[in-house]
């Protein structure tokens, strides 16, 4: 497959007009903002932005990153960009940037408003970003990596409902297809774990709300969770989670290249408590890592030979 | 009023059938279970349990209780006891836990989940839970600390509705009426900031959800957003905040008293961004944790001498 530069550059787009009216735009959860901070110089070059959840993960993906790429800087430990906050962490290596985003939907949801803020602010231009996260699979090994093709809310509807307003409005979950497929590639030229390109189920809740038998509370029957499992991979669903439809929603509104990349800690149809040792999760967490620092490093690489 | 203490004790209650079937119960995101630790002996006395979204401030609030109580340990920086993990953190001194939660209703839904259970599992009795955290007031002066009446959802409902196997399922998001009173009695005692008694909104997203004019999307006017903030007023909301249903829903399930106190860091129908200095801001997010601490005091005081 070919790794295709774009020659037209694509903007970070916001839908506000309110925004030109302000004076400073305080990005509050982030501890910056545009009379404090000057976005253009310190996120100019940003064309790679990964998210998770886990703020020691993405400080692990971005000390990662910095040696596929060999960006390390052995004078300095990536310093966290937000460290005058505790609600997100972010790091940047070169043209990367990698941001911690929280457990579900309304976490994810501020840093997403902020950072295409942010990004937009900086007049970044044809940015790719990439979730990198856990989930529970359906019918799959542990470890196995699920490539988001489209995000389905709890009744297995490829949409994000949200209440504006007090009104419900529903947006489009689709993530970008052409990018789906050149990270299948990447984990075929590893060949290092199994990979599946499917649907990603995303909930509001991790215990009830994904039929887990473990939670404080439970009114359902074994055999109730297992009909809906069942009819979620019979949908297509291949993996939970807790933040792919807002992700999804935000990044096409935005016009940014999105992703959604989870490696399955456990097989939801076998058990609800992981099972595999603290070393298999640890290396089944950093599989999206290894194919997301795969892809960069060849785009990064195209990129290059194109501009000569 | 007086300081009731009940004389029958209350368990923490799950509604769980599945839980006695499991040999150990892995509370994954506090990296605790049953078969790694005592958690009679760790947490068996546990009487007050504060959360609060941010870590950092869950860590001022240990602190903070620990010098009002006379509780200080020169020797210990209060270790964080899910330091194996960074999706919580929590720390203990005598009869209080202090627990951050994240942000929205899905981080705080995995949080109470675990919480109850660990509570459970440590046969806790007669247990109080109060969400300390910040907010945005609507007509308030900014530092007015908000105790919740009832808690509503976005359309000023006072109901938490979930989907559970895929079906909707609505519960009550009651608090304890008695609770709030004490607290506001507790807040005259103290003299030393307004407090009131008023409803809360709790939403699904801090921008769009909650009508504000400077997230990286917004496709209403300024006089949409007065509108729904108006008839919010009108519906007896006080506050907005993310997380105060699935709190009052959780904790009235499993019998926990339960209350929630924000601060208020800006008024609404004024504006969107903070305007108040680092300072002022800092002093009204201790606002909360000063009544709750008096609160806590009080009631200890009144054990002790019903005890001796």
């Amino acid at each position: 497959m070919n790794t295709k530069i774009k020659e037209t550059s694509s903007p970070v787009i916001v839908h506000n007009p309110h925004l030109c009216g302000l004076k400073d735009d305080i990005l509050y959860h982030f501890n910056l903002g545009t009379g404090t901070h000057n976005l253009p110089a310190l996120f100019g070059d940003v064309r790679f932005v990964c998210v998770g959840g886990s703020a020691w993960r993405m400080k692990e993906f971005i000390e990662y990153i910095a040696a596929e790429l060999g960006m390390q800087d052995p004078q300095s430990d990536y310093p966290n960009i937000c460290a005058g906050t505790d609600r997100y962490a972010m790091y940047k290596v070169g043209p990367v940037l990698s941001v911690s985003h929280g457990i579900g939907i309304p976490s994810i949801s501020i840093m997403l408003h902020e950072l295409i803020k942010l990004l937009h602010h900086a007049r970044c231009t044809d940015v790719t970003i990439i979730r990198i996260g856990t989930s529970g699979g359906i019918g799959l090994e542990p470890g196995t990596v699920v490539i988001t093709k489209q995000s389905v809310d709890a009744t297995f509807a490829p949409k994000f409902e949200q209440l504006i307003l007090g009104e419900l409005v529903v947006r489009d979950t689709d993530l970008d297809y052409n990018l789906a497929q050149e990270l299948l590639q990447c984990s075929k030229e590893l060949g290092q774990f199994n990979t599946v390109v499917g649907n990603t189920m995303c909930t509001l809740d991790f215990y009830e709300g994904q039929g887990r038998l473990d939670g404080a509370f439970c009114l359902y029957t074994e055999k109730d969770k297992h009909k809906y499992l069942t009819k979620a991979k019979e949908a297509g669903v291949c993996n939970i989670e807790m933040e792919s439809t807002v992700f999804a929603a935000m990044c096409k509104l935005s016009g940014l290249r999105a992703a959604v990349v989870c490696t399955t800690l456990l097989d939801r149809l076998k058990g609800d408590q992981l099972s595999s040792s603290q070393d298999e999760l640890h290396s089944y967490e950093q599989r999206p890592q290894i194919l997301v620092g795969h892809y960069i490093k060849k785009q990064l690489k195209a990129l290059k030979a194109l501009q000569g």
